[in-house]
């Protein structure tokens, strides 16, 4: 199985017009149960999630505004190459009930997250 | 038919960076024919195309980060709707050789670029 991007995180201090936005575009979000005080909202688009995360507008700078979310196969091995590319890894892997999490950074500082089912 | 989202244009000013992390998750990439003096590659991983373009490190903090395109139908009716939400237009429906193409803001900056085949 080879990898496949399945979901963009936004985070935004205005996620009501996001909503709306993307609503245009075509998706349909249903509000999601989060960490008491957060806002979120899980839009799907044909194979592809939008997650819309509602923050404060202090916080807005210095979170990353975009998340993209792959399910891979080998996740360990994958951890493995983006340790030797020096990259910042911010949750090696995790068991969890969806399977095993890992969040690094790209060489940018986009957050991507790596799921293995 | 509903629209969807096919490609992700990454701006960077370490493109080759970029290039071997999201090879490393699998996407396979070839150099692309741009404009004279730019470097961009074409990656692409099942039916998602990554775009990686080179940008000079003083750019780097004004340019959009990600770019996400969609395939539309009703790209009229669209940029309609956009405009009622006040949102900015940064350019208007274009017919060209791959169809009509606009590119719109998302409420917080994200450059999002539609066509219609």
């Amino acid at each position: 199985m080879q990898s496949k991007l399945f979901r963009i995180t936004l985070n935004s201090s205005q996620p009501e017009l996001l909503l709306r936005f993307y609503s245009v575009l075509g998706f349909h979000f249903s509000q999601k149960q989060v960490d008491k005080g957060s806002l979120a909202w899980l839009g799907q688009l044909g194979e592809m999630a939008l997650e819309v995360y509602g923050i404060k507008e202090t916080f807005s700078g210095r979170s990353p505004n975009v998340q993209l979310s792959f399910q891979v196969a080998g996740i360990e091995s994958i951890i493995e190459k983006v340790r030797d590319l020096k990259l910042q890894i911010m949750m090696e892997p995790l068991q969890s009930s969806i399977g095993t999490i890992a969040i690094v950074m790209d060489p940018d500082g986009r957050s991507i997250e790596l799921i293995q089912k």
